[in-house]
């Protein structure tokens, strides 16, 4: 049952010890923040936090994972994260102590407490951003871990979250991000209106997701396909001037879930762009949201100047 | 308090009465099968539920709500929900009485036991859909209602789920759908070899979502701009023949959640059509996936030649 290089100290059996608890405190907003630290639970999400600690010690950084805890069974099933977690703390514990420890009911035998890993606003902006999703008062965790999945998927640069929107470190916000949580930089950290002038200075466009907008997300993506692909000079139509291009550098503003943008975000972005409702749905899930915005714009500034 | 036509009768008060324990029983598959009917809880879901039935009565049809359950606050808050019911028969209750009907710990105030919303597959078909969602084996709850969400959304005609997935009537499925399963035919009771036959004959060209397909969505959809906006002849370029059109009669075939589509699903499919991945994102989950595939072909169907 031994496998090589699995450490060889007792086994922590007791969900009852300080230790547990200690690491159990995560759960715990004001905790995460005092300590900048969070934790990641289950497989997927504490190899993905593993990969991202390499490759931060690789380029020079102090790392993300500050311990792993796992059960024997699930080495033994998944000895590639034995490999990974090689130069990181690893301390065998029971299925009773992880439970103890994590939030989720079952953490399939690995939890890893990790650093935060906020980058600073400015850092991210100087790198010349093409896509930001930023959440602005994202109230729900799966909804926020949604948004950052999709963000990561589409390719965006950075996900932002202002200070009044839900923790992106709380355990369900982090089991919804399914790991890209450590695919892409997180600022967290500001007002909206700091943000909002930083973004402006930066030169982004801000383009807020509002159901009542009056651009229609997919005029925008067709003025877009057809200033790609056509022949025509359609791009300098009269009154196409007053129309965001979705290939320029563009940051999304997706609002709270049940009262969207408030007015002064709204006035605040450059634009206020509607996803088109073709059925009877009164609205879009902010994710679902999210999403669609995220691709058109991703398609419009990623892809070449013909179809295959 | 009290409001012109609120019903005088008594209220129901007590929890462990058989009538309740008889609408709780709603919360259990068997049972929802057997009677064919199902519980919607919350405002939302009910005024979407009544507006349909009122719809359904005004046709010709037998309605949708068997009966309402609420309490006083929540009408008097709330009073064109009574307006709403006309018709139907309503029972004032305490919030305990609802609280033990529902699978939500807080159903705000109302509920209603609804008939099944099911249409035959037949009907669906000849009625020449443009776009329907179908899911083949999707089991989350949650997913399931997002993708009817999204679908509705997307304006498809109809929402298909193949005897192996989840029960759309689930309560979980029924709140993710925010109100949407009142919106579109659902189609249930096929098992995925008769429902891939049906979709065939009627013309359907099945799309199969598929993470490892071998068609890139965004060429497609470039492809579908390019022959609706375009000056150039791309549409009758070489190799395009094979390329699925984005505009014809379309059913999206979306997988299991862990799993995807299997190879015999896959195989049944006329193309495997992949999400682009930008990103470092392992993959989408299917509910994001549905949004972006069912946004594709809404615009591709729906939009004219011109962009404003």
């Amino acid at each position: 049952m031994s496998i090589t290089g699995r450490p060889q100290a007792t086994i922590m059996s007791n969900p009852r010890a300080d230790r547990v608890k200690d690491v159990a405190k995560l759960g715990g907003r004001s905790v995460r923040l005092k300590r900048r630290q969070f934790l990641a639970e289950g497989p997927q999400a504490v190899r993905e936090a593993l990969s991202a600690h390499r490759a931060d010690i690789a380029s020079g950084g102090d790392g993300i994972v500050v311990e792993v805890f796992a059960t024997e069974a699930c080495l033994d099933r998944l000895p590639e994260l034995l490999d990974l977690a090689d130069g990181v703390p690893l301390r065998m514990a029971t299925d009773a102590v992880l439970a103890a420890m994590a939030d989720t009911v079952n953490p399939q035998g690995i939890v890893a407490v990790c650093h935060y890993l906020d980058r600073p606003l400015n850092e991210v902006l100087q790198a010349k951003p093409l896509l930001l999703a930023v959440m602005v008062r994202v109230q729900d965790p799966g909804n926020a871990g949604t948004i950052l999945r999709a963000a990561d998927s589409a390719g965006a640069d950075a996900v932002v979250l202002t200070n009044s929107s839900v923790d992106i470190y709380n355990p369900k916000a982090v089991r919804s991000t399914a790991g890209s949580l450590f695919h892409l930089p997180v600022v967290t950290g500001h007002d909206f209106d700091e943000l909002a002038a930083a973004l402006r200075a930066a030169g982004l466009t801000m383009l807020a997701a509002d159901g009542y907008g009056t651009i229609d997300l997919d005029d925008l993506q067709d003025r877009s396909a057809l200033s790609r692909l056509g022949e025509g000079p359609a791009a300098a139509d009269d009154g196409a001037a007053r129309l965001p291009d979705l290939a320029s550098p563009t940051a999304w503003l997706f609002g709270n879930e049940a009262q969207g943008l408030a007015s002064e975000e709204l006035a605040a972005a450059d634009h206020r762009v509607a996803v088109p409702v073709y059925g009877q749905a009164e609205s879009l899930n902010v994710g679902t949201a999210a999403t669609v915005c995220l691709y058109a714009s991703a398609r419009s500034q990623r892809r070449g100047n013909r179809p295959v």
